[in-house]
């Protein structure tokens, strides 16, 4: 046994050990004071250790069982520290992170039409789309986020950009009616999407969705394919769909019904869709996303501050809908924090249902974690701390606005926790240790962002 | 000029120098990135510096003139931060603390009757609140956080914690119909308080309210008394009103008519009132606090926790009101973080008025910082960086969470920027300095967090 004491130098990172034959950068024994596993019973153990070989899970036993029955492997000691699984962002636009505070306090149309899309359309390219999914990213891994459903234009950028970091992501296929900087045509699109696809499909920490933006900025036909595409390669569809009444409204007025209805005649609304925000929806539509199997993702901190509104999750929970959530952007947001982000969640559902015990704590977490993993497709894979699964994990040290503690996963929930995360692996690579981030330049990512404001600025 | 480049060390610290006849340690020049001043025209100033003589504020210059014009002070450097005045946290239970995370997911009566009543009969004392004091205020303070406004048991205490700290506060003086540990009838709550008004008198950092807990729990005769008193001494009422649905209409039920037209019978709606909750108004309810003069205490969160209700700030802004925002106690919110608490009032504020441009960034502010100093009658002496102020503030070094900066008042308020706050003064003696407290002893309140969490949960 190798057994490196905690301390805040730095020593205990596995990846800077390894000098025993069984011993590599990703096998460790990791000692937790808590460990929140998200498993089917919700257990959470008090004085575990996780069991790490090559960047899978092979135990989860008592302290001391672990060390005796793994005597090789390197002890990392978060005794003090909750274990829990890495949180799963289930919408970004990460390299929006660029346009972070650029133009805030207007409504979704406004601040879409006459901010973000000019000032994308003069400046998209794969270099913004680096710097501002690095950023982003930089500030999951603070945040204990370790993968991420992403939307965005190049998205071989985005998906380069995450592997450097060493994360998981689904990245979006994006498709959009409207010419850009990444496509030119619907057909371009769905044919750069699919050669994405085919690039990275070996690729073990990253999958892809087709991504159609909207049902009223993508028109009927490329969805009829991208429904076929879907059930074909078994890909999931990553949609925003009923963000706001206004949309709804004028779909309404051209096609004589509305979006969901669209998407159901063409065969959409199955296990596949991921559709975001659904703000606007009537009884029969909350019943029918619930038979049909949908998942929800839901981003109360957009909805809010672009006042789009709120989706009605304790109807949606109630009508059996798989729900996960997501920050979207931080030009709409304005953080990337997801756990604060569940906390408005649960505190919203409260309230819309007058009723402070809807999305106790423990529920709620499975949104950032097994609920969104089964979303995405990945829940065989992350979203618990079960043997066999990768060890995607975060630890959050105690801070004083988290004590005392009487129960874990409320304090975890409830109080601005992800500022105390410390440590993130994925895989068992190790991503941040201490709050410091391992695979990326901080420097440089502060940098590139001040130097893309102040030219946009101009 | 003696100049003390910035370092991660401390070596800043004026209180640690201080050889020069004009350097003690309240007076310092402190130079920052930009300085959001809160003055009437909402001025934010880049690369200037806050000149502190005795812990007021003397000037505010350029960093070149004002280390000509005062050649004598020690400088600190902050250039990559952002300074701003101390916020004003307008409504806590500091005490409180302890039973963060103790009963969560509950509506308030039961909540309240239940669970923290009890545990409340059962270990109030002195040692209680000056452990839940100290542990809310070094939360406060890694805040940014410098004064409160407290409603609990104690008030002598808590008024000593808070000195102990170096922070400011307004106590209350609390008065409830029924008996406590700390006054065995409303004559001895009135007695006691009145007793620890007059011993605190010439604290400069601390003054006092009257604080009848609500109208459901304070009969009519106890409030006639302090509403005489209140205009006899100049001192303000706090107190809750309003708070849930279900309080008003049994109050309706009890005495033919609304707590609101209660208090406005007996004198209390005018400035001096601080109306913590207003999440059930009616529109006449709403324009009757506007003609009164009544400030407004938002507590956004802890009504979506319990299930209250949401407070219509926008309306109440329209009316005139006064409004400042609190957290209310850790108990129900669950942390004392000021400017998330912000954040949810800004959001909420836009999506019920269906408007995003509601409650934008520079006004929200203020509900933290000069409003809430008016609020409290303090406006003369704090919530703005103004010569003559007493030198109440804070640093933010902006994390890679709040890049890039095009707007830096939208980056305060928009995203989680609280755990940025790196330094706080207040009336210029340094109680946080890069992150450190530098006046409580953490060891000691951790350890005394989880003593007292372990007692109750026996």
């Amino acid at each position: 046994m190798t057994s490196e004491a905690t301390s805040s130098s730095g020593s205990t990172d596995p990846a800077r050990t390894g000098n025993l034959s069984n011993c590599n950068a990703n096998s460790f024994i990791l000692e937790a004071g808590w460990v929140i596993t998200m498993d089917a019973h919700m257990r959470v153990l008090r004085e575990y250790s996780l069991v790490v070989i090559d960047g899978r899970i092979v135990a989860c036993a008592p302290w001391l069982d672990a060390m005796t029955q793994y005597p090789d492997l390197i002890v990392v000691d978060r005794r003090s520290g909750i274990l829990m699984p890495g949180l799963v962002n289930a919408h970004t636009h990460l390299a929006m992170n660029l346009l972070r505070g650029f133009a805030d306090d207007k409504p979704l149309k406004t601040w879409l039409e006459q901010h973000v899309w000019p000032t994308e359309a003069a400046y998209l390219s794969p270099a913004y789309v680096r710097d501002g999914t690095a950023l982003a990213l930089a500030e999951c891994l603070l945040c204990g986020v370790t993968t991420v459903n992403d939307m965005y234009f190049f998205p071989d950028v985005t998906a380069a950009t995450v592997l450097s970091a060493g994360m998981r992501a689904t990245v979006g296929l994006i498709v959009l009616d409207i010419p850009t900087a990444w496509a030119g045509s619907v057909d371009e699109y769905i044919s750069r999407g699919l050669s994405v696809h085919d690039t990275l499909r070996d690729e073990p920490l990253i999958t892809t969705a087709f991504a159609p933006h909207a049902p009223y900025t993508v028109s009927r036909e490329p969805l009829e394919r991208i429904a076929t595409l879907s059930a074909e390669l078994d890909v999931p569809v990553h949609m925003h769909v009923h963000e706001t009444a206004e949309e709804v409204q004028s779909f309404e007025r051209e096609h004589g019904m509305r979006p969901i209805a669209r998407l159901d005649e063409i065969g959409l609304l199955n296990s596949s869709l991921l559709a975001v925000h659904l703000t606007q929806l009537t009884d029969a539509e909350i019943v029918r996303l619930g038979e049909a199997g949908v998942n929800a993702i839901h981003c109360p901190e957009s909805n809010l501050k672009l006042a789009s509104g709120v989706s009605p999750i304790a109807d949606l929970i109630a009508a059996g809908v798989n729900i996960a959530v997501g920050t979207d952007g931080a030009a709409s947001n304005n953080d990337l924090d997801l756990l604060g982000e569940l906390r408005t969640a649960s505190f919203l559902a409260k309230v819309f249902s007058d009723n402070a015990a809807t999305l106790p704590a423990a529920q709620a977490l499975r949104m950032v974690t097994i609920d969104a993993a089964k979303a995405l497709g990945l829940a065989e894979h992350i979203g618990s701390l079960e043997v066999g699964k990768a060890a995607d994990c975060i630890i959050i040290e105690p801070g004083l606005g988290m004590l005392p503690i009487y129960d874990v996963l409320a304090q975890v929930i409830y109080t601005q926790s992800s500022q105390y995360v410390t440590d993130v692996w994925v895989a068992g690579k190790q991503l941040l240790q201490h709050r410091q981030l391992l695979t990326m330049d901080t420097d440089k990512i502060r940098h590139s962002a001040q130097t893309w404001a102040a030219k946009i600025s101009k």
